[in-house]
């Protein structure tokens, strides 16, 4: 059955996993084991992980979904009264269907730039609730979630991200870092921090399975105790704890061997990269600008259609009457070949669309 | 890496996927697909589950996991202030951590004979709630949710289940059948009804995977049209809508193709039905009777432990000071050979505590 | 005890209730009645707010708080994955700490001009919601929370109302309208319609009583039978029903008596004019523009300090840095002696402070 | 208007508040304060109470029903992955629709005897949750609620409490204890334990105003560090914040001015003994023995509705087919003369009915 004639860069989970996490999955799948993650591959992946964050105190779990991750996580952090902090783009805010709400609590947005906030603007908003004559009619910011690569595919410094982290102690805030993309921004240009750095800084933080070469699945860190307690029940609770929960291990385990999570991350970077050089020598604008998997080019809507009939590419928002922000992924499946097709296209169509282009800016 | 020691009898979820569903993951691993279900595999086992109902009118949705389904069912089902009948073991009670609460409903609960409740008091429960001086007191009573088969793997019988419908439409109430193990009941001796009578008389149910042969993966059937309105957004915000959707329609499509579910249930209750005998013809005393794939057989603890030694079976109770219920499972993945060792060493236990069999009646 | 060195025109209850409801309250202190609301001062009470809506068919319950209140409404009005479009300046986004989220419910703002939103604005919000590719991410809108008069003391018109009252229909949303100072706003110059034509255009309303009189309660008016269903178990949940529930029906019953409720509101607003021709006399800029109760002049900070010696004022927010917006309350039981002190002081430190004022606009 | 035409022995919140708080209400009507509860008469309350607990470092909360109170108080001691403790017959489990349900908590329940529950119970309970094989499909026990004096109006001993206490601190579990009639407890015969030493065992227990002389209002008074962070924003975005908070201030001021609340409550008592020693006289079974203001005889039906002719009193259960369990209830406003003549019927109606009373036994 072929499922879709146009060439995938609408996102980076249109295919299955990788070869290796496959083959993993046909050779073990006999094996008998217990359920609910109390396995050898979880113990293994666990293990793995911690080394990676060269903290071998903090607790990993293993669940199923991102969405199930980030509700879970903030439940875990947060007291009734509390409310999460989150950029204005915040996926917990924009595309959750309203989960964290769910779940009980407010979401308090702080306007980002390019899907960033600052510990600055994070120290403002803390005194503006707190210092507030009216505290009491308005809940408690008690946590602070910010994407790793952001939804723009932008990225925290290490300066950033430490001063984020010393506000946040300073305030007596939790750090949780989404890192459904984490890959992709540990191996980008200009990323000038690794998971050890990341672990010092954040109370939780998880790292994405599914967008980069699994099936499915993101590994939650917890290092705060005071979060720590329970975990595990919550997972189960909102259900997130597989029956077969090997199946995570497995394929985080294999994630991590070899550094292939780091390494098939890396190459999705480096055909964004062809694209990217291919857009700004055709002299496209774009909407951000960054150095990991996601392309924020603005098309003319005729280009966009133009491209459309061979490449599935996501309409991500209007820019003006006549043209729109458009979404390029690539991922660890993205074929060289498939790049140099889109790319010979884009130029075609750039030729073609020039003078529409020449209206975007 | 070999998992464990002992040859598995604890659960049926022990194993991977029947072969046939790995089989279809490899063949379609770089197939691209548009996400969350949006996707050919989705829609084939969609077609084909409409047809198993008999009714091409219901809406069906794949979620990753029970507990998910079964929470995300009820908070479908129920507005704030409604509550959902169960029976005292059913499993959104005693084993879901709460999770039926944290949605912010009260489970309502009838003692249970055999795992399975009836009729007469579901309606007797009916009116103690709503003819009640205390009424405003109390929560309504809007759902009724019961397993079939039961936790103790007894069936309902067509008439009880019709009996249950029945009162439920004179009363108003909303039937939910949690269907995790639907095929080893469909396909058990004394089964008489099929699914197409179950969608009859449900206004939701679902058939269950990760217990028959699937990685993961349950099947809700929506019938009734007040609950299936937004049904799809619940269960992205309850984080149940996988990225990689078409996992959980191509194994779906899988199983039902060539009545490959039926087929592995069947197994699994021949299975069972061989060391049932064996534990007749031993003379030792069941905590329930039942035909499907889960046996509660009472052991002397000493018993218990002689086989333990080699099988992994589940204490599932204490039944007085020396002696327990045990549950033994089998599944599509049991072979003849593991259940032909345990009949062998059970005949052998019988024997040599003999003495302790008589003291358990 | 004196409680307070300065007069109150920082809120609209500063005071307890007008002598007649005391006296009320003192005559039957001793009846005894059952609880719950389910006595004869709540069916009196009942009977007359009925006749004000102009429809015999409403239900009528008494709540004891506006947070509880509109908890109550909003969770009666949403299925789980549905949320709640408002003004950005609605009371239950900014002042009721997360009370909203709390039962589960996420806040679609739209933004206000002078705290209103239009019929078009809810149009386009819910198409934007439900006409969107990622709409399986998004909650459904399905209710319209707006405050008449608004947080800003300005005023609906018919035509606007039943605009809004048009848009929701055609969409199918429920329109909830916050009427805790009801009284004021139809009592305003400029109001143009009744409660007879609110009752028509909305779902679910509610008439305040703790600022317009009453020591507490507000009285919920429940026209759209499909939120009616289990209202009742509903406030009892969320411990909004008072067991001396006669205090609620006592009060409401007398401040109907004889349009109590009505000439102590004009009252107010008739004390506020006198306040708002002194302001614009003096050339003070106004932060909005209203009719009611509530007056939004800017004052220099050191005006502000002035002032506050002798009044308690209220600092609502920051307009430039060397000015604040200042709220200024009156209500049933502000005195033409107290009004007049308090233009006397305006006008003087309008003098005091002319070069600062010039510098506000 | 007259409400009832029969006198009122059915609950203990028929009539308004004893004549000394209404005086208080009057005199106090017109002063000016702020609201939310920053007012110098709750100001002065909270410092009363305080002495009261024997501790100056207790928070003291005022709110506005029990419903509120129970929930809120649940709300702020558990994590979501946390359950309360509860007898099988705790207020919160079978009279409050799902509030703490609502908030999303399971209820663990533990069969009380007499209503109460013992110290070796909830040691027994914790074990079972804690130490079970399924620990991560169960919650986690996290607090006790009990009520002094129960629903039975029963009492618990300063040895039971204390013993309570004590396993809840070695099992790291709080204790909250409902007072809503701790007054009719404190006053009772067999009563051996004070306030002060209340407060010593208990992390967070409330004092009932609406049942013992006040409107309405309890006093909820938090002692736990870990609990107390916050409690006001919760009260308030639970809706239990009241504008007019002096309210609440000035009747529990007035109601432990000169031990008002003790005296009457000790009134209450007094007029149930009246009534009980009556029925001992007479022969008359009891459901449960007890020394405070609720009795709970069991009547003949036939002799329960000659007596209902003349005196509301309620039918708690069934006793048998053709006799119920009857609540009788006393409280500050029960006059003397009312209860001869309830004493004088029941002799009259004893008498008549006296082979039925036979058959009770």
């Amino acid at each position: 059955m072929k499922s879709s004639q146009r060439i995938e860069f609408s996102s980076d989970y249109n295919e299955g996993a990788h070869p290796r996490l496959i083959q993993k999955l046909v050779e073990t799948n006999m094996a008998q084991t217990f359920g609910y993650g109390l396995d050898p591959y979880c113990d293994e992946a666990v293990e793995i992980i911690r080394d990676l964050c060269g903290n071998r105190d903090v607790d990993v779990h293993f669940v199923v979904g991102g969405t199930l991750t980030n509700l879970i996580s903030v439940a875990a952090c947060l007291r009734a009264h509390e409310g999460v902090i989150s950029p204005t783009n915040g996926h917990i805010h924009i595309l959750e269907t309203g989960s964290i709400e769910a779940t009980g609590h407010k979401i308090l947005l702080i306007q980002g730039e390019n899907g960033k906030i600052t510990a600055s603007q994070i120290d403002r908003e803390y005194e503006e609730y707190c210092n507030s004559d009216a505290r009491v009619h308005l809940v408690h910011p008690k946590l602070v979630y910010i994407t790793h690569p952001t939804e723009y595919g932008t990225l925290y410094t290490k300066a950033e991200l430490k001063a984020i982290s010393d506000v946040c102690k300073k305030r007596g805030l939790y750090l949780f870092v989404d890192g459904a993309r984490l890959g992709y921004g540990m191996t980008a240009k200009g990323s000038d921090f690794d998971i050890k750095f990341l672990t010092e800084c954040c109370d939780i933080f998880y790292i994405g399975g599914a967008k980069q070469g699994a099936l499915f699945g993101e590994a939650i860190v917890v290092k705060n105790k005071n979060i720590a307690d329970g975990f595990r029940q919550l997972i189960k609770q909102r259900g997130g704890l597989m029956s077969k929960g090997r199946l995570l291990g497995m394929q985080f385990s294999e994630l991590f061997r070899d550094g292939l999570y780091f390494d098939i991350a890396k190459h999705a970077n480096e055909m964004a990269d062809l694209i990217r050089t291919c857009l700004k020598n055709a002299g496209i604008r774009f909407f951000v600008e960054n150095t990991t998997n996601l392309l924020f080019p603005i098309f003319p809507d005729d280009m966009f259609h133009k491209l459309s009939e061979k490449y599935s590419l996501t309409n991500f928002s209007r820019w003006n009457e006549s043209s729109s922000v458009i979404r390029i992924a690539t991922s660890w499946a993205t074929t060289e070949q498939n790049v140099n097709a889109l790319i010979h296209d884009i130029e075609e169509a750039a030729k073609q669309f020039g003078a529409q282009l020449a209206k975007v800016a």
